[in-house]
C-alpha cells in the first residue's frame, strides 16, 4: 500500500531539481521538525549520494537501484522502500517516472 | 516577498509530470479543502491551458508568460503573480527555473 498523502505538513515552495530536471522534488517539514522529501525521478541513470541516512519509499512508478558496494540491480515499485547508508551513494534507473518520499536519518 | 513555505497542508506524494518533465508539480490541500500546487518549470516555450483561472505565483526564479489573445510577453520574478482566465492557455518561457505556486479559482 502505498502512501498517497501526507498531512498536516510544511512544504517548501521552490523545488529541489538536480541533474538537470531529472530528479525533482519538495521539502516538507512535520510539526515536530522530522523534514522528508517528496519528489520525483524522470526516465534516466542516475547516482545519488547521501549525507544522512536515507529511505527511499517509492509512492507509484518504479525504479531499479543498486546500493554502493553491491553488484545486483534490485527493483523498487509502489509500496516498497529501501535504505541507503549515510555518506554512501546509490545507482538508479528509471525507465518509468519514479516517485517517491525520501525520508531521512 | 515570495512565499517561501505553505503550512498545515496535505501534500499528493505523486507529482504532476508535464511535457516530459519540463514542468513537475506536487499538489497541496488546505484544511479547507483549497487545492492548489507547488510546481517548477525548467528551461522551455511552452503553452499550457486552463481548466479553472488560475493565479500563477512566483516564488523563485522568472519566467515570460504570454496570455491568450495578448502579442505581448510580460517577465514575472519572485514576488510576482499573474492571472489567466479559465478555459483559456498561456504560453511561458523560461531560461531559468521558474518555481511557481498555483491557485485556482
Amino acid at each position: 500500500m502505498s502512501t498517497t498523502h501526507i498531512d498536516g505538513v510544511t512544504v517548501a515552495t521552490q523545488a529541489n531539481v538536480y541533474f538537470d530536471g531529472k530528479c525533482v522534488s519538495h521539502g516538507i517539514t512535520f510539526p515536530d521538525g522530522t523534514k522528508k522529501s517528496v519528489g520525483v525521478v524522470l526516465p534516466a541513470t542516475l547516482t545519488f549520494n547521501t549525507g544522512a541516512p536515507e529511505i527511499m519509499e517509492c509512492v507509484a512508478g518504479s525504479c531499479e537501484y543498486k546500493l554502493d558496494g553491491s553488484d545486483t540491480w534490485e527493483r523498487s515499485a509502489a509500496g516498497h522502500r529501501f535504505s541507503v547508508p549515510g555518506q554512501s551513494k546509490f545507482d538508479i534507473r528509471v525507465t518509468e517516472a519514479y516517485h517517491y518520499i525520501c525520508h531521512f536519518g
